[in-house]
């Protein structure tokens, strides 16, 4: 099992949307939902965990939704990941230095001392990844997105959610951000 | 779930002890089992993987087990996590890009070309990683262990398999590495 998966890559996708929304826009759950092809409990699930870390703000009410709750350049892939999946270490450590029979039931200090040493590597490891994750920022994926695809694609999606302004007002048991 | 567990830690810890063994000696997994308080059946599994990924070597017979099958400073962690875990990677990408609501049934082809700028991303931070996994030895771990343990330790190890030797010799139904 893969140490991030669909948390981080839906979240990450549904976020992109976010970057050059107009102002006045908040992306409401079921937007969200509907642009990525996933279910709105599950993005309200992501979304909830988002708005607790501060990466995202959102609004109540017929308009309301979710906005970035700072700019696309200082939000990091890191910053995403560890909102979704805390600080999930790549490496379970189960301390078995401490089994081995030469200790019989009581393991010396000196080899408990300090972490173990397979533990360090991997955690040295998961530091160099993390500093990648961290060097990425939200305006750098929407900035590669922006240069694959056509000029229009920008003007496309603020019309995909102004289609559905209308339908917001006219569903008023909706809740802004709930929805 | 952490991307490495206990299949790592195990090996990596069995590993250490095949480091500095003598010449003529030969680790069965009883032995190693017993070493570090693990189960035959999982030390047999796992240096079944580490013997088809050519890290370590067998013999049958009473006298028999494992052995490195190239200097300690040739093997390093990721060659035992590559042993154990393939290419299993950081990121499960499930393609989501192509779900996008403004693409319909039919993503457009610049969507879809060349990989995710999210996996990429992923990809990176993941190279970076066994970068690191791939700079340390068994040589290196080893050494570390030698720094912090008394001297004596080496000898006891020797020894610990030493005193095992009659008991290998009393049960000829066992079978070198097998065992």
């Amino acid at each position: 099992m893969a140490l991030y998966g669909a948390s981080v890559e839906c979240s990450l996708h549904c976020l992109l949307f976010l970057v050059d929304l107009p102002a006045d826009v908040h992306a409401s759950t079921q937007e969200l939902a509907s642009l990525q092809g996933i279910s709105v409990s599950y993005v309200a699930k992501l979304f909830g965990a988002l708005r607790t870390a501060g990466i995202v703000t959102s609004v109540e009410g017929i308009d309301g939704g979710y906005r970035l709750a700072r700019p696309a350049d200082a939000i990091t892939v890191l910053d995403v990941v560890t909102a979704l999946e805390g600080d999930k270490p790549m490496f379970q450590c189960r301390e078995i230095r401490r089994q081995c029979a030469l200790f019989e039931s009581t393991p010396p200090a000196w080899a408990t001392r300090g972490m173990c040493s397979i533990h360090a590597v991997m955690v040295e490891a998961e530091a160099r990844m993390r500093e990648v994750l961290d060097a990425h920022t939200l305006a750098d994926l929407a900035g590669r997105v922006a240069r694959k695809a056509p000029r229009s694609f920008g003007v496309d999606v603020v019309n995909w959610f102004g289609r559905r302004r209308p339908a917001r007002g006219g569903s008023h048991s909706s809740k802004g951000a709930s929805r």
